[in-house]
C-alpha cells in the first residue's frame, strides 16, 4: 500500500525512518508493505536520502490514487485542515499528529472519513508514544469509561518536578528548560495549558463520544504554583500535577478541566516525573488502568504514527475505528463537580476560620510556615459550595493564597 | 454474531454480565450484536438468570454453525484443550484466559487459528485488566520490543508489599494473603513463581514471535526472601519485586526469568504495590512505556475478554492478530545475561573480600545490620562471572544469605 508523509521535520522523518528500518517486520504483519512514495515538502533538503520522493504541491498527493494511506506531519491548523479534509473526501485514511486540528475539527473530519469508508487516527496526537487513544477505544471498549486523568504535557511536567525536588522557583524551572530545548522561547502554550487542554479535549472526545473544544474547558497553566505549595504537597506525601481531567456527571455531561492538582502519593500519577506523561483511565469494569511513557519526540511519536499506518491499512473496508459527535456544548458545570481542595489562607485565625467553615480539614506544614498561613485539604464538597465559603473566609480577612483540587485518580 | 460461554465460574459470569450490560454500546462499535446463545456449565446452577442457555455438552456448541466466538472461562488444560482445538479447526475464533494453554500450546493453537481462517485470543492471560498484549502486538507494533519486565502476579505482590510495609515475615504476610482470598489454600503456584512464568512465556511468544515453553524458564519464587533484603533494598531507596523478564541477546535468542528482583526506585515497577500488576515494555523507537493495573478479579479479567470478543468479531476475515512460532529451544545462556546483582554475604572481612573480587560495589545499609553482614550492589557482569566471582568468595570462607539481579526496567 502507498504512503504519503506530508512535513519532513522531526515527526515526519522519523515516520519515513520507521517505515524503512521496519519495512519488511511491517509488511509481514500488515500483510502487504507500506511504501512511502511521496513526501510534500516546503523546501529542499539537500544530501537527504528521500529526495526523489519530495512534492512541493499536495495536488500531487490528493490525486493520486495509488496512494490510500497519508500521515500529516505538519503541524498547526492551516493548511493541515484543508489537506486532511480533501484526503478524507477523497477515501483515503489519514493518521496524523495533529492535537490542534483534531481538537478543533475532530467530530467534523471523523464523520467525512466515515461517510467516505476512510479512517482518521491520531494516536500520536495524545501522550507521544503512550497508546493511551487505542486503549481507550479497543482494548478498553468493553467498559464505560468514567473518567480520565492525564499528565499531558512534558515541559509543565518538567517544570514541576523541578520544583518538586529542588525546590525551584517556577521562573528558574522554566529558565532550565528553555536551556535543555524541552521548552519553546514562547512557552505559553505549554505552560498556561493549552497543550493539555487540547489533548484532554481529544481524550473526551474518545471516551465519552462528545466534541468538546478547547474553549469550552476551564484551563489554568501552572504559573501561579508557588514554592509553597510545592512544599505542602510534599509534606503531605503528594506532589503537584499539571492534570487533564474529565469525568462522566450523572446527567450524562462532561466535567472537564485542565489545572494543577494535589496529586496523593498513593497514585500511580504522583511519581511520573521529568517529560514523561501518563494517563489513568477508570472503567466501570476493569477498575483502574495507567499508562506511562514518552509523550514526545521524534520515535516515540513517530512510531505511533506508524502503528496507525499499520492499523489503517489493516483495518481498510472495515468500521471506522474512531467517532464523536458535535452534540452542541456538553460540559457540565464545573461547579457541581464534587471535589476536595488544597487552600493556602493567610491572615489572623486562619486556621480557625477553615475549620469553622469546613468541619474536618486535614491540616498540612512545611518548614518556615509563617505563623498566619495555614494550609489544608477541606473535605469533598461540590466545587461552588467550596467556592462560597472561601469566599466568607475572604470576608472575614483571610486571603487566599492558593487553591487546587485534590486528584481523585 | 453468536457467542457460546464455556465455564460459569467468576470469569464465565463476568463475561455473560458485562455482554448482558453493554449490550447495545457493543452492537454499536462492533457493528452487530453479540449475543450469548449457549453456556457450557457442569452443573446447575437454580435460579441463575441464564437457565435457559445451558448446555451440559460441549458437542452442542462445536456443531452449532451459528456459533463463530467462543469464551472459554474454564481453566486448566484440560479440557480446555481439546476444546479449544476442535473450536479453531471448525474455523470458530476463541478467547481465552487460560494462561497454561496458552503458554503450554499456544504455537500450535494459534497455527491452527491461522489455518483455519479464525482467531485466538488472550488479552485476559497475562495482567488481568490491564490491555498488554494489545499493546504489545497493535499498538507499538512499528517497534522491535528488546526488553519486557512485569509484575505479572498479584498475590507474591500482595505478599511482598506487606513484606516491605509493615517488615513481615515471608510466612505472616502469605498467611494474611491467604485470610484474604489472595491465595490459594495451596499457594504454590503463586509463591513459586510458577504463574508469573506463564505469562512472561505468552509476552515472549508475542515480542519475539517464538513459543518458551515454562519448562525452559529459570524460575525462582519469593520463598526464599528474608525481611534483611527487604530492608535493604528500602534503604537503597527501591524495593524487591518478583519480576518476569524477558530480553533480545545479539544472537536473537531470549533471556528469560521469573525471579525477585531488586527494582530501583526510579522504576514506574518500583511503587506498583498490593494485588497489582504491571508490565514495562521497551521498544526501539518509543523507549519504555508502563502499563499498570488490576491483573485479576472479575470484572477486569472478565473486560479483557469481552474486549478480545468485540476484535474478534470486528476483525474476521482479517489477518490473525497473534503469532508465535515453535522454532525449538530459543532461549539464550542465562550466564550469558549482563546484569548488576545485589549480594548479602555473611562472614569476616567479607565486604574487603567483595570489593576485592568485584571491585567498585555500592554498599547497602540497614537498621541492626550483624558486624559479619554486609551487603552490596555489584557492577554489571555477565551473570556467569558474577557467580564465579560469589563461589571465590565462598571458598574463602563467606556465606553468600541473598542474591538478586538488579532491573534495568
Amino acid at each position: 500500500m502507498n504512503v504519503a508523509v506530508m512535513g519532513y521535520g522531526t515527526v515526519g522523518v522519523g515516520v519515513v525512518e520507521i517505515l524503512r528500518r521496519h519495512g519488511d517486520d511491517i509488511a509481514q504483519k500488515v500483510g502487504q508493505p507500506l511504501q512511502v512514495t511521496k513526501i510534500l515538502v516546503r523546501h529542499e533538503y539537500p544530501g537527504s536520502p528521500d529526495t526523489e520522493l519530495f512534492v512541493q504541491e499536495f495536488d500531487q498527493i490528493l490525486r493520486d490514487e495509488s496512494i490510500q494511506l497519508v500521515a500529516e506531519a505538519m503541524g498547526g491548523l492551516h493548511p493541515a485542515y484543508d489537506y486532511i479534509k480533501a484526503c478524507l473526501e477523497a477515501g483515503k485514511s489519514v493518521v496524523t499528529a495533529n492535537k490542534e486540528l483534531v481538537a478543533e475539527k475532530g467530530a467534523e473530519l471523523l464523520a467525512i472519513a466515515a461517510r467516505q469508508g476512510g479512517n482518521l487516527l491520531f494516536e500520536a496526537s495524545v501522550a507521544g508514544g503512550i497508546p493511551i487513544l487505542h486503549t481507550l477505544t479497543n482494548c478498553l471498549w468493553a467498559n464505560r469509561i468514567t473518567r480520565i486523568a492525564g499528565i499531558l504535557n512534558g515541559t509543565t511536567n518538567f517544570i514541576l518536578t523541578k520544583m518538586f525536588r529542588e525546590g525551584m522557583s517556577f521562573d528558574r524551572a522554566l529558565g532550565i528548560a528553555q536551556e535543555k530545548g524541552y521548552a519553546e522561547s514562547d512557552p505559553t502554550a505549554d505552560v498556561e495549558g493549552i497543550d493539555a487542554c487540547r489533548k484532554i479535549c481529544i481524550l473526551a472526545g474518545l471516551a465519552f463520544g462528545c466534541q468538546v473544544l478547547p474553549a469550552q474547558v476551564p484551563t489554568k497553566g501552572i504559573s501561579s504554583v508557588g514554592p509553597e505549595d510545592v512544599q505542602y504537597a510534599a509534606g503531605w506525601g503528594g506532589a503537584i500535577k499539571l492534570l487533564g481531567q474529565c469525568s462522566l456527571a450523572e446527567d450524562g455531561r462532561v466535567w472537564i478541566s485542565v489545572e494543577p492538582a494535589f496529586v496523593p502519593g498513593s497514585s500511580q500519577l504522583c511519581r511520573i516525573d521529568d517529560v514523561y506523561n501518563g494517563v489513568a483511565v477508570r472503567g466501570d469494569s476493569v477498575g483502574e488502568v495507567v499508562l506511562y511513557g514518552p509523550g514526545a519526540g521524534r520515535f516515540p511519536t513517530a512510531s505511533a504514527m506508524v502503528s496507525d499506518l499499520m492499523e489503517a491499512a489493516r483495518a481498510t473496508g472495515t468500521l471506522p475505528m474512531y467517532r464523536w459527535e458535535d452534540k452542541g456544548d456538553r460540559t457540565a458545570d464545573p461547579m457541581t463537580q464534587p471535589t476536595a481542595c488544597y487552600l493556602r489562607l493567610e491572615g489572623p485565625g486562619a486556621g480557625d476560620k477553615a475549620r469553622e467553615l469546613f468541619g474536618q480539614v486535614e491540616e498540612l506544614d512545611r518548614a518556615g510556615r509563617p505563623a498566619e498561613e495555614f494550609a489544608c485539604i477541606t473535605p469533598q464538597l461540590p466545587l461552588g459550595e467550596i467556592l462560597l465559603r472561601v469566599e466568607a473566609l475572604e470576608k472575614a480577612g483571610i486571603r487566599l493564597l492558593g487553591r487546587m483540587p485534590v486528584s481523585p485518580l
